[in-house]
């Protein structure tokens, strides 16, 4: 199932619910059985975030193509940081390149989605708290990422407004390990490469996770990226895109 | 004015108000003016972390003492990272030091509290968004941080459930300042450091941090530590204290 969040164009009312056939269908709430209305046609609503999680969690270094390239060891917990509530948005948005970022580039992710509130699990449980799968742009400054030599800023870098986009839906019926992430930019393909490359697949990396801190409905886990990621330039359009999830566009821009 | 989050103890219900000569005067919201029923005598409440913040940021290397012992240069803008959302405690809690968190140090800081949303605001609009100041015991694993000489895990060791301790109050009427953060370990101070000796005031820290990303009502920033941080055990009872602001004592425990 696709599941998604929007809101209507008629009243700006937000809608979560399962995409079938061109056509919303309403639930209570993100995983709900229960249905909250008329389904309404995807042309009558705007999609946002899928989910707007407690947590977003990125992950570094977890691409064996990525770790070879650049001499670094293969890690067996996940090497992670936080992006910012707040740099959150979802399909089709707008985002800002900051004057001070210097050069930003994007950076396409397969995104894991929390179902169920989960502390200390196993592999095998952590399969059963992974909701579904969504597409990442985990936009990040590389300048700022570097600015100081005593303190790398992965959170400063990765947390620009704008910066963690997420979408178009969740799908909840996928075997990750078939997927191919790819980027476009301005329709050209920049970035692809397969999720079976992973140096921790989703269930190592949520029972590692769940070890450290609990993990609850709607955090979101960015599985990190691999070759290719690219900068970008006001004015450019870039595109996430996840045969089986769907496309991610957003536009670049400059500051007002 | 000193406000509060807590729960009754007769019934559980949530309750955020002000307190007076040991009496919680319940208010609709943080900060409104809207009385929301009968004051509660102290005694019959459970404090909780005065305030959920959308985002939880701390500094690191915003004392002068601490930067000149370490040989650290000054930052100009500031050095961060975010805490989880679960790692969110409040006075009287249980911190749990677990097994593969090694050695764990307290630190004691003072914490700000933001009362309206801000972006890219000037350090004078800053002190206006500022709603108040709170306590903060913001626990670090030393062995985590410094695990992957790849990767610094300063996300991953500020983290873990219970890390994030803030209390007991936050108090809106105080020249920061004139504040004295201390930290007692069975009752013997163990940190104590002027305010007044933080590299970036608190009102551009804000300013700073309104430019990388908009800043929300109830976003927690906590100022960084100075000399004194120190390791923890289970079995000691640790309280930081700011008297303007109050007490914030927790125990350390064991995993079970």
């Amino acid at each position: 199932m696709k599941w998604a969040r929007a809101t209507k164009k008629s009243d700006g009312a937000e809608v979560t619910g399962v995409i079938v056939d061109d056509m919303l269908h309403p639930h209570q709430a993100l995983g709900s059985d229960q249905r909250a209305g008329e389904a309404i046609p995807l042309a009558d609503v705007t999609l946002l975030a899928p989910v707007v999680p407690g947590k977003f969690i990125g992950l570094w270094n977890n691409f064996k193509a990525a770790a070879e390239k650049n001499g670094l060891e293969h890690p067996e917990h996940p090497l992670y940081f936080f992006k910012a509530d707040t740099s959150l948005t979802g399909p089709g948005a707008t985002v800002v390149v900051p004057a001070d970022a210097g050069r930003v580039v994007f950076e396409g992710e397969l995104g894991i989605v929390i179902g169920k509130t989960c502390k200390d699990v196993s592999p095998d449980e952590a399969r059963d708290a992974i909701f579904g799968y969504t597409c990442v742009n985990d936009f990040t400054s590389l300048t700022i990422l570097n600015a100081d030599p005593s303190f790398p800023q992965w959170t400063r870098a990765k947390s620009y407004d704008g910066f963690g986009v997420i979408g178009p839906v969740i799908e909840t019926e996928v075997d990750w390990s078939a997927l191919t992430i790819s980027v476009l930019v301005n329709d050209r393909q920049r970035q692809s490469y397969p999720a079976a490359d992973m140096i921790l697949p989703p269930e190592q990396i949520v029972s590692c996770l769940s070890r450290d801190m609990t993990l609850n409905p709607g955090d979101l886990i960015a599985c990190g990226t691999s070759l290719g990621a690219a900068p970008v330039k006001p004015g450019m359009a870039v595109e996430v895109v996840i045969d089986e999830i769907g496309r991610l566009p957003v536009s670049m821009a400059a500051p007002e």
